[in-house]
């Protein structure tokens, strides 16, 4: 059974401060939880209904029922079983030929859809300002659909970094150039702002190039597009050429 | 003042069924609303916080307080205003040379995100299965960001309109052709399938082409990409070639 004060924890590693001060974070699903082992995480125990459904060995692993699941789930529709799993160590850092860069997102549905499209394009890794959502909030992991296990994801001080890196800069702006004019260069971050606001000018100043998906719709009313749907079309261009 | 009678009116038009009912569905936020008289909908009656930044006339218009429009709100963070407008008159349909054709699509943020792209590529009319998710949703039209305004949305057997379209249909398929290597035909219609299940036999049966984004990660556990980022990818190299 599952203490109450167990429960307390895992009720608390939605937010960030608790993650880090218990060292934790958590994943939820079968399906996701038998990658882990092969991935750069490692599990600490595992809460599940059915444990026999589960090929992990050598973890602390408890049968737990479908109301205490349900406690410590943040599901709505909770699954079959949950791993808590302790923080990354902070890797060394490399540089990738083609990577995201995030600047200030704040929406963890997109952070999430933008980890299962680099994971889908192969991009390697995504580096984040300091005030991009956690990407081990559950809500981004669950919209990560397990990506978050394949794709490096680090932050990073943007104004820094995108001064010092050896790839193209690319940025979308809404007066930047046609995307499907503009010759993507063979190293590039791809960098995507803020929901709202957009990028910030200290990343901004240090474009090499601004990029924009064109409108084919005839309304200037239009709202501009998601942010991870830029994205994706942005990616979905550029791999047109591969 | 709102009236207690009238406030379980406007709540109850989260169903279908109390939309259809009452003949009424809700608009929020002053942006989209004063969009909606430059449209085929009719506003029937307005609830603004402050009426003097609506520039809509010969509406019914009452000044509400915030916690009035907390009641009858859809929104986490409700807005300025909320418009109640009456359910649209079935027109004469009529073909386009491009369309998006839905086959059981559930989640109303996909139906949103969708019907957005659509205005954004110009892509003039969506043909929705009878059972996808009504576009008079609020989540769907929140999602839309207002361009339900913009893009045809009907209802229909697909079984019978994809066997008498003269567009051909085009369907996304894992066994698919690259979408990068596809020639795509002047008139398509771009068929999508349910989230969990694809497409029904019945419309599979009537595509003439099958087509696929290909995956460029490495990994084989990666997720296929969910259906309106799919959506957003092919339109996205569709339009490349405009």
């Amino acid at each position: 059974m599952l203490s109450s004060h167990k429960i307390k924890i895992i009720q608390s590693l939605d937010k960030k401060k608790f993650r880090q001060k218990y060292n934790l974070f958590l994943v939820e699903g079968n399906k996701i939880i038998q990658e882990i082992p092969n991935s750069a995480f490692k599990i600490k125990e595992i809460f599940s209904l059915n444990l026999e459904n589960l090929k992990i060995r050598n973890v602390e692993s408890s049968l737990i029922s479908p109301a205490e699941l349900k406690k410590i789930s943040f599901l709505q529709h909770p699954k079959d079983s949950l791993a808590l799993c302790e923080l990354p160590l902070e890797s060394p850092f490399q540089e990738f030929s083609k990577q995201i860069i995030l600047d200030g997102i704040q929406d963890p549905g997109n952070l999430g859809t933008i980890i299962r499209l680099a994971d889908w394009f192969g991009i390697e890794q995504i580096i984040c300002s300091e005030d991009t959502v956690d990407y081990l909030n559950p809500k981004v992991l669950m919209a990560s659909m397990g990506s978050f296990l394949r794709v490096k994801i680090c932050y990073k001080n943007l104004e820094d970094f995108c001064a010092e890196t050896e790839n193209a800069n690319l940025g979308t702006d809404m007066k930047g150039e046609n995307i499907y004019q503009f010759q993507f260069p063979e190293r590039f971050n791809l960098i995507l702002g803020n929901e709202g606001k957009g990028m910030r000018p200290d990343t901004f100043k240090n474009l090499q190039h601004k990029i924009t998906i064109p409108r084919f719709g005839n309304y200037q009313n239009t709202e501009s597009l998601n942010v991870s749907m830029a994205a994706g079309i942005i990616l979905g261009h550029i791999f047109s050429k591969k």
